[in-house]
């Protein structure tokens, strides 16, 4: 099954819209479990466990795998593993590079780590993002980053317009909306708006919920398609490493909740002010 | 010892202005010496004695190992222990990411795998290239990159000039000389030329030599800087997969040798017609 089918069920059967992170910092994890690749490996599989009846996808970044080393690709397989099937899979992982090597990483992501989808950055060119979403794979790609530099360049007008948005065009332009969304921080609700305007029947991944300070209702309110869906508000850190002691799986559970709850009232809140239908994400 | 002390050395010892990149692609690797993982480390280990002589740094790609899943990193831990200690290596890696999660992958590169410098991508703005290039790490930020399709972002205009300038000289203004240089591609001299007036005194990794196309004569011309240095040319496949015999190692050895020799060459004439000094890298 393809990512926006599959999306499309999961967030159906778990009644969520949200996304959840799984990056594991050792420096967080619970000394309870111990240390190393292993205790990653028990943290994020209880983690899953806590969250899976709240959350319709989830993005592991890979930053915080590679960081184990050797171990890197063994921590992110088990992890992968502890997943329930009927949901979907980011690898988040922002690459881009000239076509040959593009197509290598869209072979590792999609063929060797079965992702269903796969964040990209787009400054290389369209033709390092087209391995990412041909073939019945999906694209993310990078349009609004949730960073504070983010407007460093993607800022910088071009024709009249943000480049930001010249990125939503030209991959609106090229790429079908059942392979290619973006990832549109859920910090700069303004710059959402413009770019729902630009791709009315796209996926938003909007990261930056909870650590990064976003506000998952502003997002939503933000950039809701005409249907009531087409966003994926993400939280990563103030989920997973919502505690630290023994009680985290709890707390890992209540954040999700939590976080799931808060995107539907938005999402009803604005449907119950008359923007259409209520149907998830399926845009 | 940082960077470009150890690229000035390496490239002193072995009269040398070149890299080679090391990149296992399963289906080029010759069949006499197995398949798998195991195939590659074996490979990779003959190409880096066979070459070591000629090059004063390697680049091995990431995405090449990632294919490699679960034993991904350590067919890239085992390679990396081939390369004699003198030279150094840069993880071709160009991540990209928001500050937290970018210094978790500056982690990965410098401290997990030891690189001497990594390829970084800009899009996501200037903290996110922060993590690689302090505390003595080495970033390549990627301005114009090799590939066909190059220009759809990177040749837009903004302010004036074209994107690719704009992150040149947006990163000059940031970072300095010894922890900073850019990504030009070989393939494309004449913005080779122009970011050299934006970037005197920045070192410029040149992919695309070989396989892609690139004359590494040209672009060595285009991008030398004044005082005859400042250009590191990359070839990856023409050296690697010179032959894909038995005679794979005396192949790679004599095409590494070519592409030194050829680049020494351009240099030496561009000298002789007077402009300045041959010292090597250390501008």
């Amino acid at each position: 099954m393809t990512f926006i089918p599959k999306l499309t069920a999961a967030s159906r059967s778990r009644d969520s819209i949200v996304c959840v992170g799984l990056d594991p910092e050792a420096e967080l994890i619970p000394e309870s479990l111990g240390r190393g690749p292993q205790a990653a490996v028990r943290f994020l599989r209880r983690i899953v466990r806590a969250t899976s009846d709240y959350v319709c996808a989830y993005k592991p970044n890979l930053a915080f795998y590679e960081r184990y080393g050797s171990a890197a690709m063994d921590v992110l397989t088990l992890t992968l593993q502890t997943i329930p099937d009927d949901i979907p899979v980011i690898l988040d992982a922002k690459r881009g590079d000239v076509p040959n090597t593009a197509a290598a990483y869209a072979s590792a992501l999609f063929d060797s780590f079965r992702a269903d989808a796969a964040t990209v950055a787009p400054y290389v060119g369209l033709d390092s993002i087209e391995p990412f979403c041909s073939g019945g794979r999906y694209a993310l790609v990078l349009a609004r980053t949730s960073n504070p530099g983010a407007g460093d360049f993607q800022d910088l007008e071009t024709g009249g317009r943000p480049l930001y948005e010249r990125v939503v065009e030209r991959c609106v332009a090229r790429f079908p909306a059942e392979s290619c969304g973006f990832v549109v921080g859920a910090t700069y609700p303004d710059e959402a708006k413009r770019l729902r305007a630009l791709a009315p029947d796209r996926l938003f991944l909007m990261p930056g919920v909870g650590t990064q300070g976003a506000d998952v209702a502003i997002a939503i309110r933000a950039a809701l398609d005409e249907r009531g869906g087409g966003v994926l508000p993400s939280a990563s850190r103030s989920v997973t490493y919502a505690a630290r002691d023994s009680d985290f799986e709890r707390a890992a559970a209540q954040a999700a909740k939590a976080f799931r709850d808060a995107a539907n009232a938005a999402r009803e809140q604005i449907a119950a002010g008359g923007m259409g239908g209520r149907s998830p994400l399926d845009s």
